[in-house]
């Protein structure tokens, strides 16, 4: 899986601009590439049943499915839990096509802007999350440490990363997403061709926005919210919050963020619609700066160069699907 | 029914800001009325089943249930079917607990800022739409003469208008889309009032945006789309458009507005998401001034003050429904 890249669009049915750039590539002769490359790259859509139905997931949420327990449960035949192990029967590092390296492309409705998603800290990860800050100052959200969102599908690749892109409403079309989308991956491309050719320059420090814990809005006892997200957090994602800072209001007036977590705080992914039926309204993350290692981009180039067994991920329990990939 | 107007919200599901304010007022006495008000005034969520489940409908779109093709086909079913023969029964011109006007609150995913929709031009709810966009300042859509869309809930009462606001993402609770919906609800219950009391002051002319076209995007053989809404028009609502500025933009550039609708055109709705479905991006409108005639305002008193014969909107064909109304 020598310099092997996997481009996935539309692992959420409903983020349907990532999907539409992964289509015309295909049709066009692929992704913007670096000249003289040694990547190969491959498009796939992630949930092509959800993205013709219009609809985030059928079944289960794709991008929590990546989880050996639920990949490994033979009684388990939900449609996404079927489509993860295709996945990785197809494109895993056991699989009949090994990807080394995974970018999951999504959208948010949330003010966002472009942004990266690291899910803990595999060195591989860091090193091509810093040097795309570097290059593009993108802010990076480090999910680690959540007892309840896990499974997701960059995890069980080599090394992997999400490009997050809004606000765009679920299921248009939208030309700045487009536009976002496509830079974001021109840029990773070019980066991990760097990597490859044990070039990637990297920043000093990695500042990331760390997790620390999912809110929901406040609710009454029949599970009414009895308010909303704060104006203000709906126009601050990434920048800082204290304590007795507005976080929600409600027809009182403002609730402020209690005492109690130490740090220099921020919120992310105020009222991103999918995630309501999660009752997340927003998550409270902590800014930290991390000091680029040499070995990151040692462990990249080992990822994409082959240096790495296949066997550093453990896929021996996903079991064999018969449907082809789409 | 004299003085009674009806307060509708989630008509579609996945707009939750107003049933969210409509359930507030239910729980602290009622929504914010004038002062010694004439009015009684009733709230219904319009589609609780699709509100519960969070989607815009379960069947059918409820907002374009109110024909009597469609209530009058005792085969017809469907749960939004039934929901609108119940609403009719309950609380139309010939229902049990008649109601003059209905304003019906909603949301879009289009960034329209606040504004009203007209359905036709009855001169009780030109004396409305004229009355608040002098106080307001807001756009009024005129939604005439589309062939494939039709069937709205306030066609079938004798005076009605839709709130919408936007932009505001499907699913969420919004600080900004919940006080824009509250102060254009006060306000219009302010102006009915005023017209049951006769002193509605209405202002020379009432601009409007008149509906010419629904727009899909540009769509291969294969139906997939060859471009998005181009950026100029997601942030020009409203705003004019000439043949030949851009509506779309594909791989290959700026797909302009072609020749051939004489007058001073403007677009609307550009991305509302759950147009998508439709095939519609965005709807081409017609920028109009009428001149305000104090008709208007006396059919509005007439409406309110029961001057008007209940049979004035045909209710006749209209089939009983056993489901008690939520």
């Amino acid at each position: 899986m020598s310099g092997h890249v996997l481009l996935v669009g539309g692992t959420h049915g409903n983020e349907v601009n990532a999907p539409w750039l992964l289509r015309r590539w295909q049709q066009t002769g692929g992704p913007p590439l670096p000249a003289e490359t040694s990547l190969a790259v491959t498009c796939a859509i992630g949930n092509p049943a959800a993205l013709a139905a219009g609809l985030r997931y059928l079944d289960r949420d794709l991008n929590r499915c990546f989880r050996h327990e639920l990949l490994g449960d033979p009684d388990l035949c939900e449609l996404e839990v079927l489509r993860a192990r295709e996945l990785l029967n197809h494109y895993g590092p056991g699989g009949s096509e090994p990807q080394a390296v995974v970018i999951d492309l999504h959208s948010t409705t949330a003010a966002m802007g472009s942004s990266l998603v690291l899910y803990g800290r595999r060195p591989a990860d860091l090193a091509l999350a810093a040097a795309c800050q570097f290059r593009l100052g993108l802010p990076v959200y480090l999910h680690e440490g959540d007892p309840v969102e896990s499974g997701f599908l960059i995890s069980l690749w080599p090394c992997g990363l999400v490009l997050e892109v809004g606000p765009v409403a679920q299921g248009v079309l939208c030309p700045h997403t487009l536009r976002r989308t496509e830079l974001g991956v021109q840029t990773l491309l070019e980066l991990l061709q760097e990597a490859a050719a044990g070039q990637l320059r990297l920043p000093e420090q990695l500042r990331v926005h760390r997790h620390i814990a999912n809110r929901d809005l406040p609710r009454s006892s029949d599970g009414t919210p009895r308010a909303s997200v704060h104006p203000d957090r709906l126009r601050s994602d990434w920048l800082p919050i204290a304590a007795g800072d507005p976080l929600f209001l409600g027809p009182e007036g403002p609730i402020p963020l209690e005492e109690g977590t130490p740090g220099r705080l921020a919120t992310l992914f105020a009222n991103e619609a999918a995630y309501g039926e999660k009752g997340i309204a927003l998550a409270v993350v902590e800014q930290l700066s991390l000091r680029c290692l040499s070995s990151w981009s040692e462990a990249l180039r080992d990822v994409l160069t082959g240096s790495l067994a296949s066997g550093t991920v453990a896929s021996g329990t996903v079991a064999r699907s018969d449907h082809p990939p789409a």
